[in-house]
């Protein structure tokens, strides 16, 4: 740390919030940007779709791991995902962030380039915010997306004869903590892939046009997130381990490096965000076939096997 | 605390959301409510009005002055202040909320309890949200609203000539935060006007509907809020000290309990969510004129002298 940069407590909220403004080239729709109370984002299709997430410092994230730049990329991905999986495109952010009085304001500049350099991969853009002191960095981003006249594609919409579908990676995020987890260099692209996913921009629109069925994305894990499907579905989804090998030979090395289980990196490995949806029969370019679904009562098998691994994130252990 | 009540480690973060959605009804116009990726919100304008605050447990609010209620109640009104001084109906929350694993599920429903209270109020619903584990607690609010058709009311259309007038009380937070901060009991209504703000909810579309050029809410403080009116607009507003004498006698005796001078509590206490705007002349009901607006370098005067108390909030003093 340079020690001539200042802090947030030296220069001060306004003139904080003045310098991640500045020079952001707000995307069309964005009707009032930063600098009101609120901002005004256009709706074209009559309703919104909405999320949140929230990462805590230590938690969700770790600063002797993660750049400022990469927390504000994942900040930002995760919620585009959640977009994603409603078959919506992501329109607009609005992003919270608490931090130490004594943090250096090039940190915050960073992380809100993160942000921005993510945002940008779909068009979207962050059109308004709130900075506050906390004991440790807290983000709270909120995303808006538009449907476009569809139907949002909810969990719920999985049916028995249909085929269940993934764009995207799976078990990179895993494989990556576990690299970071044991201090093991080397494997460079799946250690980033830890500290910045890679969510299917696009895919998730590119899906209800396609006729998806239900959809999710993969954020605590794809037994866990299916399971959720299942769940509110009422059906059976059924997967393919053999569908599964191209994700578990590209996170084998590090598995093994690691001394763990590349199966348990892919089927319960959160944070990834790829997609996962229901498709009635073909799937569109960018996704592969992993499973099927039949009806039974609510439950993930694996080519027919219950899956005794483990299971998933859980947010209070 | 009850022993035998669960923790949030315990219960396990989707028993307790399931607890919290459980038996809430949403408004009309939540298209698609909690439990899904994203939720979906009627936005009939084709715009979305949107913003967000973040309240970190030590810095805005503390949970022995406060009831977990009291939090909840407090971070949808302040929310929902910002989407009224747009002039905008707000119509939807998303929360996301971080909390020790030990945190009792108790005060997690009793602050969910709180939110829905508030926003009952004028008519809005929780439609999603997050919930993590946090070294403290950590709420973070987004408020969606409609504009039924109109333009945003924004800080910068303050015209010379014109009138500024208020809706809502003033200097009860600041009061209220002198009695808690010096211990001194008694005085229960403004003591209880810091932990729960009470906006004038309806009168920014009042407002608006009336013609208002400019509007804030009253949330750094008078001073402060209009001075970024003042600023935006490139005038100058003077207030009639005459004018906000009754917020100074509501304040006065609770003042001289703490030692403190009332008109600093009004002048440049914040938190209590008035909504300050400007009109051409008349002002609807519910709003007192409280200064005029005339052409000059934009400040902020009182009975055209500078202001020489305190000036407001700052988020990283």
């Amino acid at each position: 740390m340079d020690d001539r940069e200042p802090t947030l407590r030296q220069l001060g909220e306004f003139p904080m919030i003045d310098r991640l403004v500045a020079g952001r080239r707000q995307p069309e729709g964005v009707i009032v940007g930063p600098g009101d109370d609120a901002a005004v984002v256009a709706a074209p299709d009559g309703r919104v779709v909405v999320t949140t997430d929230m990462l805590v410092e230590g938690r969700h994230f770790r600063l002797d791991w993660s750049a400022p730049r990469d927390v504000g990329r994942k900040a930002i991905a995760q919620n585009a995902a959640d977009i994603e999986s409603m078959g919506a495109r992501t329109t607009a952010f609005v992003v919270a962030f608490g931090a130490p009085q004594d943090t250096p304001v090039g940190q915050v500049q960073e992380l809100a380039d993160g942000m921005w350099l993510e945002a940008g991969q779909f068009g979207a853009g962050i059109v308004g915010g709130d900075l506050v002191a906390s004991p440790q960095w807290v983000i709270s981003v909120t995303a808006l997306g538009d449907l476009a006249g569809r139907s949002p594609v909810l969990r719920s919409g999985a049916r028995a004869g249909s085929v269940i579908a993934v764009a995207g990676d799976l078990g990179r995020s895993a494989a990556g903590y576990a690299l970071w987890h044991n201090e093991i260099s080397g494997f460079d692209d799946i250690r980033s892939r830890h500290l910045v996913p890679r969510p299917p921009y696009r895919q998730g629109v590119a899906a209800a046009r396609a006729g998806a069925q239900a959809m999710t994305d993969v954020s605590d894990g794809l037994l866990a997130d299916l399971g959720h499907m299942a769940t509110a579905s009422g059906v059976v989804i059924d997967l393919f381990g053999a569908a599964l090998r191209a994700d578990v030979d590209a996170v084998a090395p590090a598995a093994a490096a690691a001394a763990a289980d590349p199966w348990s990196m892919v089927f319960a490995g959160g944070e990834d965000h790829a997609l996962a949806a229901c498709f009635p029969d073909r799937v569109p370019d960018g996704w592969r076939v992993i499973g099927t679904v039949r009806q039974g009562p609510p439950a993930v098998v694996v080519d027919g096997q219950e899956w005794t691994g483990p299971a998933g994130w859980q947010s209070f252990d």
